[in-house]
Formats: structure tokens, C-alpha cells, sequence
């Protein structure tokens, strides 16, 4: 995207990314970023992980909320900081605040699970819950701000924010030997401008690609339209980069300096995190997840590039984990549910659950549907989950019922 | 344990480590040892976890496994090396093997997961599969290595084996300035020699503490006892150290340098996974898991030392995980079983659902029971499995259905 009619508006440059990292060293954890032959085999391309999973509060927001923090004036800081988050962007605040000795409150929707109160709580923040959504909370932080003459922390819209995402840039050129690209999740933008900005102004021969959900693709719409849109709010699990609109100071660092924005589905999130989890053994959330699923779908235009992919966080709900991982195992053929007719007579399941052992395969779940109980006699049939080796195995089981007769079809 | 008696037995020096690190390196990831706020303020010591699991085929065996290959001498490295292993030390042998052009054969028992198998085969190994379990596979992989004169690389038991692991030690004290301590998963006592060695050797003050699974004590036995002993085989989901007999080898190293042999049960394990899952973004397997299971558990004599926590390995099943999670979450009060009497009219279930979901509590699954469907009017109960923000809304809840008349009883 060549933009020069836009270049006077860029907010940020090499040497404040710089700066920044002045201010962060000590304070933030120096992620490793080691070289995955896993996911390099699997994808064709050098693939490096950058665990900013790993980082204190679990996710890279850290990075900008202690340099907006770092920059605020003995005045400023002797008065707070406010923001708006049901997530990262409030444990990040939240945290450094606290080191430095800085009261900050931190809005929250009503609806936010207890377990992200109760951490932002830990690290030292007042926690206010108001509204049904973020844009209530947002403008309660705003209001509290301009009450209590206190500084808001914005989780991306701000030079100084966009800056301190900035360093890991900087760190990746360091850690990965002849980068040639970096793709990196897209929310608001905060990340990816400032990656972007230290990378570019470095080298600009390094690609540097962008990934949003399908779901809320707010930033590929505001590059198209050139200017931030509101986009209709949607789910997903990618939760960290759902925005519904792009930032007005972010927008024109991306449009100068990002080479490609490419979008994917919550299908293609969830089996990234999979293939983190089981692969990698590191847990990602969704949207630390979408720059591997851009990869592993050829998404990108990347073909063969020593790439570093940014894991931006890892702070994802287990139960929603444990969702996806069933999810996954489903896809995989490793997990299988069978509805299968059975003769309404004595012996009719024990016949059936023999054959199941004799292949070794192992029952997770059963459930018995019975049209008219005691009253009928006729079919019956079972709803049976299954876990199994892989489709292979799968393909023997079903041929075995087949041979034995059961009627039986696969429960999606 | 002071044991001059062994001192002549003791079959590895630091020198054999220090060696053993020259022929390692580039070979093997020198993996984080990262500080851990989080765990540091929960055990109230200071927690470094060394992430073993980051090694390539997702554990520490490749370590000792690569060490032994390079000690081949040429005519030994053209015959081939055999190997007995359903886990861990299978791969790790097949990788290193194959990328130093080393035939290998391993012997897996029948009903390994066809997932490990095909990981082992990935890696280039001719894989056997043969008897029932380990001491069978291990039976014929001897019988295959005398048959065929190759060379069996035993998973602990071999000074060149415990002399590869130790060099996790040398890592240690580089990476953690002023360690105190080290803790250290036992299975037959390869890892913990060869670190302990390392250790002791060059700071005779750090402290080595061993952690088992309390189902498969057997280097805590062997000790007391000052020989092997084959105790009964048991089941745990700390699958990589459920070892039934110490090593010969191995054995007098213990007795020479660790301090201190502690175990941990399965819910405790189970407990740690989900805790470095969670908190610290990381997929352990139970024997990676079982060291910082000790430390929240208080098991150690360790108070407040400086301590790096060996996570050995990430190898761990995603359906077992998936059901570790629950149990956490059940444990947490994040997931309750509720068993509820309801009349057998219409409405009955519509009122307690709007109950609960007045509550904002979550319902993930039902089972209604009906005696005498369709026949008797009168009780019936419906399980319902709930998610809840923790124990503080499951109180609310059960004050809410005990006043609304709903008959309630917890389902374990």
C-alpha cells in the first residue's frame, strides 16, 4: 500500500520505538522466539514463534501501557490513569500502573467473567463494572477521566501505546537470523503499526502481513475505504482483536508500512491454537492464534520467507479451550459420535459395545433414545461418542458395523 | 544421603557433562528458564521454570538419546541402534538418529496410541510394535539388538545417557544467577543424575530435590532399601516417569547427590497442569508437571530458596488434558453437577432455566430422568451441568433454587 498522501499523518517513527524500549527494558520480558521445524515442515517456510503469551500478564499490551505510563508527567502520574477493558489491555495497565506506584481504574463491562476481575483486582486496579458492552465502558472511562482529571489509557489509538508494541519489532530482528517477514495479529492496530514501523524503518525489505477475523475485519475495511468505518459487532473467539472499528492515528501507519491484510474463519483459529497447544506446547488465545492459521491456510502471499510469527496472548478461557480441543479432535477423526440402530431386545448393546472393544476403540458418551419406553418393540438406537486413533481407525470400525449389521450414521 | 560406600560406583562426572554439552550443542534447543512472578508469589519462593517441553520432539530425552549416538564409535553407528519405548525416549532416539544417518529400531508395546507411533515413524524410525507392555517391547527390543548386533539405547540406565540430561544442569546455573535449588521429575533417575551431578559438582550448596507420582515410588524405595526394587506397576497420568525399578546406573548417583526424594499424588499433578496451563501459558505432560505439584504442595523441605522447576516434557494426550481441565474446573467451583427435583408438569423446567439463567450461569449440558416415562405423574430429577464464574455464584445459585422450592443435590 504506498500511501505517500498520508505520510505527514504517521504518528510514530523508528526513534520513538527506541525510546520506547528504553523505557520497557527490565520491565518486560525479552520473549523468546525460536525457530519451530514443526510448523516449518508443515508450512514450507522458516517459522519462528514469538511468545508474547508469555509475557507477565500474559499477552504484549504490557509493552504500550508501560510506555503511555513512563511518559506521563509527575503531575499526571500523581493523579492516575483510567482505561477501558474486559481483557489484556486492563492486566497490562492494571500491572505496571501498580509498579510505579500509579492509582488506575480500570471500566469493565458488566457481563466480564469474574476470573478477569478478580486478576485485574490482583494486580492493583480499581475495577469499575458498567454497561452491557466495551463502547459503555469506554464512555464511563471517559466520563471518570474528565471528572477526576485523570489520564486515559488508550488500548491503541496513541502514539506512545502503538510505540511501546513497537519493541517487539525491534526484538525480532535481533532473535530471527535474516528475517525476511513478520505477520502479526490486527485489533485496533496498535500492534501491528508499531511492529511494522521499527521493522520497515530497519528494513524495508522485511513483508510485513496482517491478520483479522473474518468475523470483524475492521481494519481491511478501513484500508480499503481509507478511513476508519464501523463494522456490525460479531462474536468470535479471536475476542483480543475484536474491534469494530480501526484507530484514526493507527490507520495511516498501517496503510503506509503494512504490505498485506488477509482475514480468517473461526474454524481455521481454532485449529491454530490446537496446533500451538499440541505441536508447540504453548497456549494461545484466538486472536494470538490467527497469524499461524494465515500460514497453515496459505493465506499470505509469503511463499518460502524466514517469517516470525507474534503470539500476541495467551489468555483464553480453558473451558473454551476445552471446547476446541473436542472441536479439534472431531475434525482430526479422533473423536467420532455414531447414532446406531438397535434391535430392542436383551443382548442388542452388549453385541454392539463387544464389537466396539474388540476394535479397541474406547466409549466417552452414550445416549439411549427410545421412542415410546415399555411400550414398543422395535428399533431403538444410541447416540455413541467415540475416541478413537485417527480415521483409520474410524474407517475399520465402521466397516465392522457394516459386517455386523448395525444401521448407523455419524451425529455432526 | 551420604553414601561414601557408592562414591567408587558413581559412573558420571561433571567432566562427562561438560563433554557431553560440547557434542549437544546447536543440536538441542537450549530452552527458557524464565522467571515465574505468578508461581513465585503463590509458593512464596523464587520459581524458575525450565521449559524442557520447547525441545523439538517435546521433552528432554534427546538430550541423553543424542549424547549416547555421538559416543558411537563408527561400526557401531553403521549397524544401527535399537530402542524400547512407548514415549519420550522413542522419539527422541528416532530424531537424532535419523539426522545423523543412524538406522534406528523402536520397539513399541501393542497398544501404544497410533499417534506416538506415527510421530516415531515421522522421525525416521523402523517401528516394531510387539507384546503388552513395556517390559515386553523391551524383552524383544534386546533380542532384536543381539540378533541384528546393534546397539541398545537404554531410556536411563547408561552413564552416557545420564551424562546427556545432565547437561540441563550446566544450563541452570548459567541461567538462573544465584540458584539455590533445583527439583527434578525421577522416573528410573537419568534426568535427575545427570542434572544433579552437574550441580553438585560445581556448587556443592544447591540443593536437588526429586519429586515421583506416590503410585510408582521406586527410586524413593530403592533408597531406603540402598538396591532396586521392582515394586507393582500402576497406573498415572505421570506416564513418562512410571518406571517399576531404579536404575543400576543410576542409582548410587542419587544416593550421591540428591538431597532430598519427595511424591506427589494425581489430583495434585493434575492440579499443576492445569496451573502452568493457565498461568503460565505452558502444556506440561503429568511427568513435567509432577516438580511444581511438590512446590504448591509443600512438599519439599525447600523454604524460600531460589529454585528452577524442571519441566520435562509436553507429551501429553489432548483428550486426557481436555478431562484434566474439567476436573480443575469442577475442583475451582468453575463447573458444577447438580441433580434437581422437579415436578412432572408443564413449565416445571422452564421455570428453573429462567432461574439459572437469571443467575447468568451458563448450562453446558442436561440429562432428564423420568422413572416411568409417560406413565406416572409425579418427581422427576434432571442433572444439569453448570458453568459458573466460581464458588461465590454456585453459593448464590443453591441459595436461589433453595428458595424458589427447588429441591438440589450436588452430583460428584
Amino acid at each position: 500500500m504506498s500511501a505517500t498522501e498520508t505520510k505527514s499523518q504517521v504518528s510514530i517513527s523508528l526513534a520513538d520505538v527506541m525510546a520506547a524500549r528504553e523505557r520497557l527494558r527490565g520491565a518486560i520480558y525479552y520473549s523468546p522466539c525460536a525457530h519451530s521445524q514443526m510448523l516449518s515442515a508443515i508450512t514450507g517456510q522458516q517459522i519462528y514463534l514469538k511468545l508474547e503469551n508469555l509475557q507477565m500478564t500474559g499477552a504484549f499490551k504490557e509493552r504500550g501501557a508501560l510506555n503511555r505510563l513512563a511518559l506521563l508527567t509527575p503531575e499526571q502520574a500523581a493523579r492516575g490513569v483510567v482505561a477501558a477493558s474486559a481483557g489484556n489491555h486492563a492486566q497490562g495497565v492494571a500491572y505496571h500502573a501498580t509498579k510505579r506506584g500509579i492509582r488506575s481504574i480500570i471500566v469493565m463491562p458488566l457481563q466480564t467473567p469474574l476470573v478477569k476481575v478478580t486478576a485485574t483486582r490482583g494486580f492493583g486496579a480499581e475495577v469499575v463494572l458498567h454497561g452491557a458492552n466495551y463502547d459503555d465502558a469506554y464512555e464511563e472511562a471517559r466520563r471518570i477521566c474528565a471528572a477526576e482529571d485523570m489520564t486515559f489509557i488508550h488500548p491503541f489509538d496513541d502514539p506512545a501505546v502503538m510505540a511501546g508494541q513497537g519493541t517487539i519489532g525491534l526484538e525480532l530482528i535481533e532473535q530471527v537470523p535474516q528475517l525476511e517477514a513478520v505477520v502479526v495479529p490486527i485489533g485496533g492496530g496498535g500492534l501491528i503499526g508499531g511492529i511494522a514501523c521499527a521493522v520497515k524503518e530497519t528494513n524495508p525489505n522485511i513483508k510485513v502481513v496482517g491478520v483479522q477475523t473474518s468475523r470483524l475485519p475492521s481494519m481491511a475495511v478501513a484500508v480499503k475505504e481509507h478511513q476508519p468505518v464501523t463494522i456490525p459487532a460479531a462474536t468470535t473467539i479471536a475476542d483480543g482483536i475484536a474491534v469494530r472499528r480501526s484507530g484514526e492515528v493507527t490507520l495511516p501507519v498501517i496503510e503506509r508500512y503494512v504490505d498485506e491484510i488477509v482475514t480468517v474463519d473461526e474454524d481455521e483459529i481454532a485449529s491454530a491454537i490446537l496446533m500451538l497447544l499440541e505441536r508447540e506446547k504453548t497456549l494461545a488465545e484466538g486472536a494470538g492464534a490467527v497469524g499461524l492459521a494465515a500460514l497453515l491456510q496459505k493465506r499470505t502471499s509469503l511463499n518460502g520467507a524466514r517469517t516470525a510469527v507474534v503470539v500476541g496472548g495467551g489468555n483464553i478461557d480453558v473451558t473454551l479451550l476445552s471446547r476446541i480441543i473436542e472441536r479439534g479432535l472431531v475434525q482430526d477423526g479422533r473423536m467420532i459420535r455414531l447414532r446406531i440402530t438397535l434391535l430392542d431386545k436383551p443382548g442388542a448393546l452388549s453385541e454392539l459395545t463387544k464389537l466396539i472393544a474388540e476394535h479397541r476403540v474406547n466409549i466417552v458418551d452414550t445416549l439411549y433414545n427410545r421412542a415410546y419406553y415399555g411400550v414398543n418393540l422395535g428399533n431403538t438406537t444410541i447416540d455413541i461418542t467415540l475416541e478413537t486413533r485417527g480415521r483409520e481407525q474410524v474407517e475399520e470400525l465402521l466397516a465392522a458395523l457394516n459386517e455386523g449389521g448395525f444401521e448407523h450414521s455419524r451425529v455432526v
